[in-house]
């Protein structure tokens, strides 16, 4: 398959295009740190990416990763909870991550859960700048996670438009859950 | 809204990384030929593009846009159902994009219609190459396009995989029907 036509890969080709140098940006989900690695590419040497994860071995993977790229300096790493963002975070930001599910080869008993994905990406919708984008890579595959995946998705559905344009990327002809994209733009100022 | 975050933009910025310049592709529907100018774009002179329509209208439309960009050289107008492709194209092609529904400004009583849209797109599925895409723009908003909406979904949905991925790109938070995009794509051999 196409790499551009997974959802992860899909969702860094369309912030892209979207965000600057410059801007301040948050992985609500560090993990292994490719999202914050791309983030942190985007914003530049002049921007500023906010990186969260409850796990130490997924901010060390993830420091690793940056300091490899010469890119620490825009990065603060913050071991917390995601719901907790606006604790860290109270500049507007241009763009989120959130890449639910466990740690890859990590335990995957210790998974994101419908409950602090919602409360979080609310603090997140919050916080989003016009013209802000939010996007949400789900794993309906797991245990939990096709639960996860229907709150997120039922919660997105029914935000009003405007200011909030919510979009879908999904695989159709699959039999087993696949990961998916969901896409939050809130309207840009006119 | 993003341009980027809609259908038939998203098709573009999705095949930009697919098609390379030299190969063959085809624009079922020509429309105002905004889809045509794109593939010939990204061919260029090297490649070939054929582009249908069954109305004299949009091909005199396409055919002044490409003259006006310098692109109508690798590009040829046939005045035809895209029912009929394979009776004017017979080499693999690497990409090819629907998009369906009415001729914008146009009679809207002339719409593409579901059982001879999945006819042109089993005749294109045939002509195309490893690793080949499809995009199929579909706008279930006017009379018509909701059943030729299901309809297509409902084959494409079907396909086996390997070799054909299937993912769809929908508004998620629209109380009508929006335009959405479906993307097929057949595995590379490898």
């Amino acid at each position: 398959m196409y790499p551009h036509l997974k959802a992860a890969e899909l969702s860094h080709a369309l912030l892209e295009k979207l965000i600057r140098p410059g801007q301040t940006v948050i992985d609500a989900t560090a993990g292994k740190g490719h999202d914050t690695l791309f983030l942190a590419q985007q914003v530049q040497k002049e921007g500023k990416v906010y990186a969260f994860d409850v796990q130490e071995e997924a901010l060390a993977y993830t420091r690793q990763l940056l300091a490899a790229h010469g890119l620490l300096e825009q990065t603060e790493l913050i071991r917390d909870s995601h719901v907790f963002l606006r604790r860290y975070v109270q500049e507007p930001v241009s763009a989120a991550i959130y890449n639910l599910g466990y740690l890859p080869g990590g335990d995957k008993k210790i998974i994101t859960a419908a409950d602090t994905t919602l409360a979080s990406l609310r603090e997140c919708m919050e916080l989003l700048a016009p013209g802000g984008v939010i996007a949400v890579v789900v794993y309906p595959g797991h245990p939990g996670g096709e639960q996860e995946a229907a709150c997120v998705e039922a919660y997105l559905g029914n935000l009003a438009a405007p200011p909030w344009y919510v979009f879908s990327w999904k695989r159709v002809n699959h039999k087993v859950p696949a990961p998916y994209l969901l896409m939050v733009e809130k309207q840009n100022c006119r």
